[in-house]
């Protein structure tokens, strides 16, 4: 049964193109932008939705895959920011009458002052808690899994995740099937490798305490892990996954070597520049037929552009200070916070290429080893396996929308005045190699990290899967054979810059 | 007993310090900014504030009345924007599993197609609901009163606020008491009138979808009404209050009439301008002794600085063809994205002297009726009754913090290389007033209104009450005699502009 229209078709009609002139002024981009179907739809709904695309709003229960998005959902965690603020956890699990806390951190952040202030807190608020500190850095799915067996007897109410993007991850995934017994793994792990099914309650409270300034996890819905079956990077990322506080303490953030400093303030800049040049939302298919079905990675939107272009200024001017001065103390701080900014930005708009592409560099590392990070094993970090294609993506996606790759050319202190649009992306490429260089030990591309050209086959095979963020890539073709021969294109650009 | 400080000593010093820098790096602001302990505070806790004031970090039960604030926090509801998307709000119901929700609304907003697509769209879905249309425009105590005890019979499940700030005001506010029907009525009331208790556990969840582009109430955990024995323009403030997402669907707002724009639109610019000047949340005193206890108006931060900026910018350049064009619909989605935008901002920053000086302003209206609104008796809008002494409050502010003044100038599109940081309240008066006039129709000062000099002293003593936006206006003295002074002038000088 088909639900009558809910609006006038002439104000619906105006309302959808005049909204549209509002945020993107800029010449109308490429119809494969928005990547209709995209590659991993599948296509037994195409003729539904062509019926369905006659009308002009999508009735709510309707399935349509051809009608755009006319909407966008912004949410992001309460942030509370300031030195020393570690010390009111307690307080904030007595006040939301929580009885059992699970703390979830890893070995190393266990040992660090952070961990003794959260031990204290609780302590002096008479919460009982139990520590889980077996957080693998880079979570698997099965060491997620192993989380999970933990906290199931244990039954807390309320999570507490102190440490990195791992931890908080790990943290999130802790708390979905604790509240989920029965779901199998994959349900809830994004499409296509799981089956994306949407999170349609609310979990327990969840307060992250970061100690890096990269992720930004404590403000989103979104948790990464490998599933090594697969070979494939992937996650679970829904509104009610993210945490109800992040406690953004500048002093917790301290204890980081200059080499991840660098490394999480390069994964800060990706996520700035690519969920700015994401795909707009209204560019984005399918327009969901229910709500709770709008991806949180939805394309660029006027929320996240002003957070997200924000966060890109404050890296370019606090990170290198923050990498080179170790006692340079709102540095440090001002990157927790372009950190957290950030977060909101990706954490509503999505990522695109450079952590597409980055998830088989760092997994099919060829054996390289990154000065400063003092592991037994081959490792490449994640803000650098990020980083180290940006001059190749930003070149190539600044065609969709030359206006708004200037504009980050400008927040690396370029004068564009006299740039030319069809130059846009190689002023961008160019401020980014200069911005890297200048940061120190940084490879200077792909063959720096030990690939050749014959390591590009696979890497493209290992990009594949990562649809949830090439569908928001601007330029990157819906057609899979021309899909591989673009990022191809892109892994050779990126061999050296 | 006196938990031991948790930081070392050293770091916090610096921690503190350098954090002050990084925000406002301006030269240092007076005093009295910070109103340490205000006219209002206890005096009996000062000792005791004393001494722990030895001490470089509170403890956390500690009452520290001298300790400046160390931290901010962030809350905002989630925003959903897009024309047509009033539709989906059945489906929200049903995903959060809601079984009865009380649909509050106004008699006039009660006829508009916003209301007609909400009893659609939760009929379609099966939720049971009942519609309260009593909601008083420019709510009292007693008509908040008569709401709650509508409510309490019926004992929804959810909320769902459909109309202008007084609908959402209201609906907050029997979620509120409906939750804590033990509560006296002025428990939470903000102090001084009321006794300020926080909101120390969830509510019910609350939609708010605005009907008009002003109030930001969709987003913030404030609820404004008139206290009728008080005389005076007050509420109820706290984070647990703010709907759980606001649906922003432009569509709705373009039933207002041209001077319900005017007026709406500029209650958002004050909420910008107000928010972005308001005292560093780092120069509020008390330091909270819990986090609970961290007002929502926490003064000016770095992240409530991005969207009152933001806000303030959208509002100059599309309130003007909102207000002249009404088939503008650009220009209305905008003015409906920058009052949301505007709402995060002052929902965690506050505002200050245009709102405190305006609820005198309204409630003592010689005889004045605002063309353009059709009421029977006399009626100065909210958005008049604020903007009508903002060149006269910048003007004032202006030494507090020169270069921030001048940034709002820049806003107006003031060129402001030339101009000496002492004349940055000048400026940005004069780009008010212009703006004003060139609105149209606007009063160009209280004499406009009926005011004279004559009404100056039950003005000022109509603005005292309202200390919970004094203590965030910049320069405004904690000794009462000398604010009262102070208002005095500033009245005098909104005399005309």
């Amino acid at each position: 049964m088909v639900a009558p229209v809910r609006v006038i078709p002439n104000a619906a009609k105006r309302a959808t193109s005049l909204l549209r002139t509002i945020q993107y002024t800029h010449p109308p981009s490429c119809p494969c932008h928005s990547n209709p179907g995209y590659h991993k739809a599948p296509p037994s709904i195409v003729p539904r939705a062509r019926e369905a695309g006659r009308r002009r709003y999508a009735t709510p229960t309707s399935v349509n895959q051809e009608l755009k998005e006319y909407a966008f959902e912004m949410a992001a965690s309460s942030i509370r920011f300031g030195p020393g603020v570690t010390q009111e956890v307690g307080m904030d699990f007595k006040n939301m009458g929580a009885k059992k806390v699970c703390v979830v951190t890893d070995p190393t952040v266990d040992k660090l002052d952070a961990m003794r202030q959260v031990r204290e807190g609780l302590t002096r608020e008479g919460i009982s808690f139990e520590v889980f500190s077996n957080v693998r850095i880079e979570p698997k799915d099965s060491s997620i899994k192993e989380a999970i067996d933990w906290v199931r007897p244990y039954q807390p109410d309320a999570f507490l995740a102190v440490g990195g993007g791992s931890v908080m991850d790990t943290a999130k995934l802790m708390n979905l099937y604790l509240n989920y017994p029965d779901a199998d793994f994959l349900d809830f792990v994004n499409a296509p490798l799981g089956k994306g099914r949407p999170v349609d309650k609310p979990l327990h409270p969840l307060i992250a305490v970061p100690t890096t300034a990269g992720t930004g996890s404590e403000t989103t819905g979104t948790a990464i892990f490998d599933l090594v079956s697969k070979r494939a990077k992937t996650g679970v990322a829904h509104r009610n996954l993210k945490p109800t506080l992040g406690i953004c303490d500048p002093i917790n953030t301290r204890t980081m070597p200059a080499a991840v400093k660098a490394s999480s303030g390069l994964d800060v800049l990706c996520h700035s520049l690519e969920s700015w040049t994401a795909i707009p939302y209204h560019e984005r298919t399918p327009r969901p037929p229910n709500p709770i079905m709008r991806p949180a990675y939805q394309g660029a939107n006027p929320i996240s552009d002003v957070f997200s272009f924000h966060a890109l200024r404050r890296t370019v001017k606090y990170l290198p200070r923050a990498v080179k001065d170790p006692d340079d103390f709102e540095a440090q701080s001002e990157m927790l916070l372009a950190a957290t900014l950030a977060g909101v930005g990706f954490g509503n708009a999505g990522v695109h290429l450079c952590h597409g592409m980055s998830y088989p560099i760092s997994g099919q590392n060829p054996g390289y080893r990154h000065a400063g990070y003092e592991v037994a094993a081959p490792l490449i970090p994640h803000g650098v396996s990020v980083a180290v294609s940006a001059p190749a993506v930003f070149r190539f996606t600044a065609a969709s929308n030359p206006q708004r790759h200037l504009e980050a050319a400008e927040a690396f202190g370029v004068d564009t005045s006299n740039v030319k649009l069809e130059s846009a992306g190689e002023v961008l490429a160019e401020a980014l190699t200069k911005f890297l260089a200048d940061l120190g030990d940084q490879p200077a591309g792909l063959k720096d990290l030990g690939f050749g050209n014959e390591h590009i086959d696979a890497l493209v095979e290992g990009t594949i899967p990562q649809a949830r963020v090439l569908m928001l890539a601007p330029g990157l073709d819906k057609e899979l054979q021309t899909e591989k021969e673009q990022l191809r294109g892109l892994f050779e650009d990126a061999m050296s810059h």
